[in-house]
This record gives structure tokens, C-alpha cells and sequence, in this order.
């Protein structure tokens, strides 16, 4: 059989431009970029799968985005041999000069890619590593700038700009209130088929030097549109529009709430997934592909 | 006569679609969107004119820049009077009123103008203010990423990406070589008619925690394309290529080097401009003025 070798990709996006993370045919999407790049350096019959810890929504960023792929060891043997014979014994060569390879895939990628994507490094995933199912949590920011005069011009794609004032205490006071494991189904787009179960583990406001507040936002996964859906309840607090017990009423129906306006997605990044150690990864890849295929 | 008002505005943009600064016709310019958004906003027969301190050329950004406009107080009070009568004694009301109205432009500014320009405040001017004249001095960042996987997607509009491994060490050995006042000839794109002698007060490069170096300029004022020749003949230092001496080499010349490559424009922004406390402001508006006439 042919020799695989699983690949992480720690990569980066403008979404503004993108119709979303998942390939769609006839749409500009982030996976159909990146997995036409790979074939195109590798000189691949087909493009490679891609398989990513968190699939953003039209116009949404990522700054931590993390990816893996699959491809014959072949493959990247030949095509990172330049103009030297392809090595007879892929296997050996890997050995020898793979760090090389994934280096010169990095920068080949970065040659090809548009400018709006950005593949920041390629490594080995260590055995037993799956992206999306052995992720611990992930990690969005939601950034707006309430200033009258509106929002740093360098800033306007990842900032929404919301012209009303917005009481950062007022915002936190209401975030406290959502944290824990719930049913976050007042906050899906719509019930998935499973479970919406989830646990916020991070949700607070800061603003910093620049003015500019910025939510963090950690969960182990989030259900469709719900991180700006929890910011879009959020906002409406943080100008006085309604009270601060608002959306912990809201999470406790737990149906969708026809007051939740979810917020722009320029707004979101994906900054960051986490992982467990190397001895943790298989099992909470199993685990975790387990629970999200229940039923509820 | 007509009262008039001189106003100072504080503004940024990207300057990735404009033709620079300075008004042209046919051409999308930041002076001539803004100027054109106070002739809408106060509704006056032609749009004012605006000074500003640091004329950015095409592609270069601004987040600290600073402008004035001299406006009629009367205009200034019918655009502000909203619903109410026009005030019959305008002095009188901007007395009771002005901040408000000061705010209010604020606000319909960022209502009219393109996403990709602010005026984040709007100020009455001390006695003997000028924008361009009285500054002390105007500070700028260059930013640079040479990671050979590219720059953060969400920042390539003011980045540049430099695809070879920079030295700050070197780079900071050879900035600090061109600090004080010299004839800055050599980095001038064409002798004006006017000095190219200035006084360069900072240069030095820092990288950040995203990896990213910034250089930081300051000068009392620069001529043309100088930030963008300095950074360009610093880089071929910091990869490496020409000795740490070479641009105090090229600089002592005070004749253009052909070997001077001019930075890209997207990396460059404008921070930030300086100006003395107000007793000082006309004095050294005058002062400025003289010098810059002088031919050399």
C-alpha cells in the first residue's frame, strides 16, 4: 500500500472575500484554495481533503485556523526533489531531508497562495491527530469599535463598527451569565440533526488601548452562527437596549429567539484551536466523533 | 465680513484604492472625499479646502493624520440646526452650542464618507494653527513580514512581505548611522526647488510579538519619497546584501543612488504629527514657512 503521511496546516484568512471556509463549486472558498494550491505544488492528479477544526462562515476570519491532509509520501518526494532525481526510496529521503521538504512546501505554498490566505507552517501531526475531532476547544475574537467617528480605516475588515456607545461592564455582566454547559440551541442557526449541547468556557469583553472591544469566546465547539449570536445579544445590552439578565432568559428557553440579531461576521475571528498532548489525541478524536454524531 | 472657523480634523485611512492624498481630477483621492463629504454635510456651494500635514502618496496609509479647513460659522450653524430654525446670531449660538455641533459633524462624517476614510475628531483649531506649518514634526511606521509563509491575510494591506530573512540587528546598525540633521539628496525621488536638508530624529526597527518588524521614523518633515527610499536601501542591509555602512555611504553622497530601491508604498503609514503647545503654534508656523521657500 502506499505510504501516507498525515500533514497539519497552521493557516490564516481575510474571509472578506471568501465565501466561507467549505468548498462549494463554483464559489472563491478558503478549502478550494488551499487544497487546489497543494495539488497544483505537488503535481497531484486530484486535489488533496482537507480536513479543518473549524468550518467559518462567509466573511468570517481565522488567524489560528488549523487543517490536515493526507498525501503519498511519493508525492511530496517528487515534488520537493527539485531538480534532482526523484529518491527511489521515498521512505529513506523523508528521513533524511523531510524537514527541508515541509520548509520549501511552506514557501511554495506562500508563492501560489492569493494574498487573502496564508498556510504560516506545515508539520508532521504527531499519530493520532484528526483537526477538527481531537480539538479541546476553540478560541474566537469578536472585535467592534463604538467611536463616533467610526473605526481605523487599516481596521474596517475584522472591526465591526457599531455607532452607538457600548458599556463594557454592561457587556460582562451579561456574558458571566452564559458561561457552563448548556443547551445553546436559542443561540444555532438551526438544530443540526445533533447535539447542541455545549460548554462556554470563556466569554468577556475588554477594550483596549486603541478603544477597540474585543470578546474572547472558548468553547469545545460551537454550533452554527452561535458565537455571533451570543455577540449579538451581548450588543444590545451593551448599549441599554435590554437588561442584563436578557440573554441568560434567552439561553434558558433554549429555542431561537426572534430578538437575537446575529452579528455581522466581519466582526469574527478564528484565533486560535487547542489540542491535547501527543498520548491524548486519538482518544479524544474518538471520543469527540462519538459524542458529535448522537442524535439529540 | 464672514466669520469664518478654522477647524482641525483628526483622520486616518487605508490607501490601498486612492490615488494619495492630494486632490486630482479624475482620480479618487482622500482630499477630495473629504472634502467633497463637508460640502454634502454643511451643505456649502463648493467643497472648502482642506491642509494637511503629511501629502501621502499613492498606496500610503494614515492613521495619525491631522488636516485643518476654514469654514463659514454660518454654514456651521444652519447644517446643525437640525429641524430648528437657522440661529439668527450664529456667534451666539456656536457659544452655547459648539461642542455639540462639533460632535454632530462628527457623527455625519462617518455617516458619509467611504469606510476606507475617518475623521475621528473634529476640533476648533487654537489661534495660529496650521496644519502643515506649525507641525514639529510627523512620525511614520513601516512595517515588514519576512516569515516564509507570508503575512497575516488580515494585514497585508499594510505589511509588506519580504520573502528573505531580515537582521534587526543590522538593520538597526545601519538606521542608526543616519539619524541628525544631513541633505537628504540621496533619498529625495527629485530635488523640489526647495532644501532636502532635514533633521531625521528616529529611525529604528523593533519586532513585534507577531513577528512582524516595525520601523519607526521621525523626522521635522520629509521630501518626497524619503521614508520609502530609507526603509528600501535598509532592507537590502538587513537580508544581508550591502555592508551595515552603505546607506550613511549613499547619504553622504547626497546624490541619488541607483541602487536605492524605494520601499513599497502599502507598508508605509503616516502615526502621527506633532505640534508645539499653543503659544508656540504661529511662531513656528512662520518660521516653517520661510524655510521651505528658500531655495537651495
Amino acid at each position: 500500500m502506499e505510504r501516507e503521511l498525515r500533514l497539519r496546516l497552521d493557516l490564516g484568512y481575510d474571509g472578506t472575500d471568501f465565501s466561507g471556509w467549505a468548498r462549494q463549486p463554483g464559489r472563491r472558498t478558503v478549502q478550494g484554495e488551499i487544497e487546489d494550491a497543494l495539488g497544483r505544488v505537488l503535481r497531484l492528479d486530484a486535489p488533496p481533503s482537507l480536513t479543518v477544526a473549524g468550518r467559518t462562515d462567509a466573511g468570517v476570519h481565522a488567524r489560528g485556523q488549523v487543517a490536515h491532509v493526507d498525501l503519498p509520501l511519493a508525492a511530496l518526494a517528487a515534488a520537493s526533489s527539485g531538480r534532482a532525481p526523484v529518491p527511489e526510496d521515498p521512505e529513506q529521503a523523508w528521513g533524511e531531508r523531510g524537514a527541508e521538504w515541509l520548509a520549501a512546501l511552506t514557501r511554495r505554498l506562500a508563492g501560489v497562495l492569493p494574498l487573502d490566505v496564508r498556510v504560516h507552517a506545515v508539520s508532521v501531526a504527531p499519530e493520532g491527530f484528526d483537526a477538527r475531532f481531537s480539538a479541546l476547544s476553540r478560541r474566537y475574537g469578536y472585535r467592534v469599535g463604538d467611536a463616533p467617528g467610526g473605526v481605523d480605516p487599516l481596521r474596517r475588515r475584522e472591526v465591526l463598527w457599531y455607532a452607538r456607545p457600548l458599556d463594557v461592564d454592561l457587556l460582562n455582566a451579561a456574558a458571566a451569565r452564559l458561561l457552563g454547559e448548556h443547551d445553546f440551541a436559542a443561540f444555532c442557526r438551526r438544530r443540526e440533526g445533533a447535539t447542541t449541547i455545549r460548554e462556554l468556557q470563556r466569554l468577556d469583553w475588554v477594550r483596549g488601548e486603541d478603544g477597540i472591544l474585543l470578546a474572547t469566546v472558548v468553547a469545545d465547539a460551537f454550533c452554527h452562527s452561535m458565537v455571533r449570536a451570543l455577540v449579538g445579544s451581548l450588543l444590545t445590552v451593551g448599549e441599554g437596549r435590554r437588561p442584563v439578565e436578557w440573554p441568560a432568559e434567552v439561553l434558558a428557553t433554549a429555542v431561537r429567539d426572534s430578538g437575537v440579531h446575529v452579528a455581522p461576521a466581519h466582526g469574527l475571528t478564528l484565533e486560535e484551536v487547542r489540542y491535547p498532548g501527543p498520548e491524548e489525541l486519538a482518544r479524544r478524536a474518538a471520543a469527540t466523533r462519538r459524542v458529535r454524531t448522537l442524535s439529540t
